[in-house]
């Protein structure tokens, strides 16, 4: 093991709300971490973090944090736009590198920083998050242990509770690119096979905003898997009820599923009805030992030279399903995963 | 077999209402059962059940219906304080006995009772209709295979939506006897042990005419078994949220318990919660399957000369348990049932 | 009110499986209603359900039931292929009548049958018992009085025990006719809005043999609404767990959903886990009570001259909606019901 | 407000299982805490733990650390029979004071640390930190809300997953004192009335070793409440299924009740049944987040001199209570808590 990385100093590019919560990991909630830098074009976002964690070394420029020698890794939560370009630097600079996803929205891009991670032979972990959280993982592992035979049917719900703000809608991708996205990667690390053909539809019916931007706010996919399972997603961009967030597959010797995560678990009974909490409200609450469990496993990939759980290639494919379903969802018909190419 | 009792003719004494849900079980939901006769101290109620089902033969006196010769079978609706003489009467006149609980509230009267049935022979079942609930006795049966290793601690849950009127309270045989009785049964049922001590609390929490009545509406008793299992038996007459009937069982490998039934499965989630439906409102409804499956049991325990499920002694034994709570809570002490004699 | 309906007397045509559930409703659970005549081309299989129930008149051929003047309507449970032309000969015959889904696989002859029942201006009702059944009523009435906003998304799982006998395959019309049909109805009924197109997706994973007769035992089916709605419908011939019949409706101000029916409401805790139920094994156990008020309802509004609540039209539709399923998974794409036609 | 405590150094005195706990929690997971001496009589127990979060300060002897005068607080996490006679070292060096609980078992050591406290003006919080749970929380929000109306019965069940070992047990003051103290503490907090009179049975059923060494591993507890409130209480020292801790109030307006936590919330549905997690083990996982809370909650009052919300008294009413409990086991009867006396 390079000696480097027994006290690994990690720094961090983008001090926003992702990259607080990171940075926050990093700083004090893993062993043997240390959170050594930090990066923001906005120096006092930088430095308020910093300060928070005793962290010295602080820079507008994520160039100065690269060419500093003793940083293992750095984990990317700056703006979608500038995540391949970085991550190829990064990769230049012999960084281990963390990326919040997406990659990016443009397949040639994500390509050159895949080809530079692959040459300079570093890892790279991407954000997806939702892969360490506690639910998912045993859905996974029981199916993995055949507790459900074959797989044929699965299901995943993903609403949020609340839509971004027209502003970030703009530059987000549109819901298949900036929501379903993680859906999508779900769907590849339950069922373990490839998607070869999906069929989107879709509606603005949360928000005329959202759709004079032109983008949608509800939307059903329907996939098919190489192995022969057939999966839907549906997404809303506004669940009243708070963020709502199951999976359920179906195979040929039963089913697992799970439901929300709830703050507590009472239930108050009276003359109207029987009560329970709703779900936890969004991602920060809901998926908070999420992001920490993700870091901890890139730390562990790092330091053992593993290839991390969410490599470049789970970045990348993701995004062509959100490329294939916008087609779909145009021209209404089922799009193969082929047709979409550089 | 007795070929009389293959089309077997089942007189009903007492049309209230719970002679109303025996009368119809025994009229049309039992293959080869016919119900054939109805008696009522008023005619009207008797002739009312009997036009319903087509029954011919109405009287207001049960005697001519004991004397009747081809009933092969007597089910004993009427008021408690009958049930003990006609239960006698019964016996003598060589019929097969069904009696609605208690079979009365002084145990001498009881034992006198139980002698003519065993004199004549002839079978005699308690109407402690949870034990055919499709719930405890699935418990029973897990608890008897095994599945929870010996049991521990018994805890249920019995509380009425709402109290019976103060003219039933007067002549209800107290808390202990009218309402906890079937709790006691319950007890016996799914432990299969005796208690040999118990200790009980109350209150007058719901309704102040309870108290003047020199009754209690709410109660709490700590049963200890032969076998070691603790138990407790927690009752209310008002649960404004409708029937409450669980049960739980925990042993050294294990527990198992149960929840109310509701009239159907659905969840709601809106921005307040998540509301699902109350318990079945009160016993006619939560336990219709039980008093069908009790009538069928006692059938079929008279066609095949098995012994019922709930036999006589099953009917003594919870109202001296009734005695010694009453006793119990007089004097805020442990008693022993040993202490309760004719 | 016609008199003639006071004491309503109904004909039964078919004494098969389904006939019998009818048969034992209309005998013996319906005040008011008398079961007195059957028919049915097995003379012994009409015989011994009349038996049953003391049903004294009993033929081979169903034109004698309809020439049965006292008849003031019948229950048309024979084969599929049956359905039309007893509609329509019932119908001139003047008698009211309740036909077992589906109607036919043909349109040209379902538009025959529903113009004769108009044309007599007689009642007819399908068989869609699931209409009845408390859960999806339920969640009808919430969605009717606006507890979940307006309705965004629709999901419906339904899934068998177990398949039926190749035989039985070869002349269902299919699983989109046989199976899906049902949640065809299902989807119509929670929505209140009708479905404009339609995508199929489908498998063959639990039955190579259901695949050699050119059927699926696995399907997907993405609806989209007139109201905007989109909704899925997932069926499976083989949920090893039992019969799996759940709705869930999304919508602005909420969700609704169901859960399965259980024989009991047990939990049992061990070192393993904790163990719940499996859902009634199969539709004669889960939607016992929805055949029943299924017959009810359909008595009662031949008694009060109200429309039943699964049309003839209600019967049209989800064939419509079958075939147009089919053509979607032959031609893997969309497909508008408009382009469904005789 | 204090300089002083601004940022609060806090020491703490007894690195074991509960000291690494709060160690931790004061170490890196409170803004504006720090651990800054660590004493324990094993000095590699102490020197662990600080290396671990960078502590400097270390000593084997608890006095030096009550004379460092930057001290603001600190935490008692030493062996039972040291908390007494070290919370009133602690409150003459002008300490605030977290200590585990119990205080003591002895009701006049008790007294004199609670005077001692008082005197010097300093807050004590005793470690329940089952009060900062977010279930229980809950729960004791809704009935202070008047969501259920009076409250009329209590019920807490409280089950470890395994017993302690023999050389522990030995020195834990009996099942009542050691494991029920938490459960008699919970009761005051949730129905915020004092305990009148109680009674208590038990048994040996999880080990003989257990009940050689004079105590009991199985009990119930019933409770009268000065509001008229009844209350029970089971606990097992071996629930084989994990730690089960629920509570449950029953009122004049409803019903409130709490569900154990688990790691995950699938389900796996198979031939066998429907499966789902077991509770989370024990009380490291299940009160992770109230631990931090109490702390959280500890400094919080010592920043705003509010009263902490488990104070000396609250820290002295369950031993009356665990000694009451044991008095009516040994006497089999009724107990009150008025002659539980110094």
């Amino acid at each position: 093991m390079d000696p480097q990385v027994l006290g690994m100093k990690v720094g961090l590019i983008g001090a926003g709300r992702i990259g607080q919560i990171h940075g926050r990991n990093l700083a004090v909630q893993l062993p043997g971490v240390r959170l050594a830098m930090v990066a923001d074009i906005d120096l006092r976002a930088a430095q308020s973090l910093a300060d928070q964690y005793g962290v010295r070394q602080v820079t507008t420029d994520y160039r100065e944090l690269l060419s500093t020698p003793d940083l293992a890794a750095v984990a990317i939560c700056s703006a979608t736009d500038t995540h391949a370009s970085i991550i190829q630097e990064a990769a230049k600079a012999g960084k281990h590198i963390f990326c919040e996803k997406p990659i990016d929205f443009d397949l040639a891009r994500i390509d050159l920083a895949l080809s530079a991670v692959q040459a300079a032979g570093v890892s790279l972990q991407i954000g997806f998050n939702r892969r360490f959280d506690p639910n998912f993982r045993r859905v996974r592992e029981l199916v993995g242990e055949g507790q459900i035979g074959e797989p044929h049917l699965l299901r995943i719900t993903s609403r949020d509770p609340e839509p971004p703000p027209p502003e970030y809608i703009k530059f987000s991708g549109g819901i298949f690119l900036d929501m379903t996205i993680h859906d999508f990667d779900m769907a590849r690390f339950l069922i373990r096979s490839e998607v070869e053909e999906l069929y989107a539809a879709g509606g603005v019916r949360v928000d005329p905003e959202i759709g004079r931007l032109g983008d949608l706010d509800t939307a059903v996919i329907m996939l098919k898997f190489e192995n022969g399972v057939i999966g839907t997603i549906d997404n809303s961009r506004t669940a009243v009820y708070g963020y709502d967030q199951r999976v359920e597959i179906f195979g040929s010797k039963g089913m697992v599923s799970t439901e929300n995560e709830t703050p507590d678990r009472h239930t108050l009974s009276d003359q109207e009805g029987v009560h329970g909490p709703l779900p936890m409200h969004f991602f920060l609450e809901r998926y908070q030992a999420s992001y920490l469990e993700e870091m901890r496993s890139f730390v562990e990939c790092v330091r053992t030279d593993k290839q991390p759980e969410a490599s470049g290639m789970d970045g990348r494919i993701p995004v062509v399903m959100g490329l294939a379903a916008r087609k779909s969802y145009e021209q209404n018909r089922p799009v193969r995963l082929s047709e979409i190419t550089v």
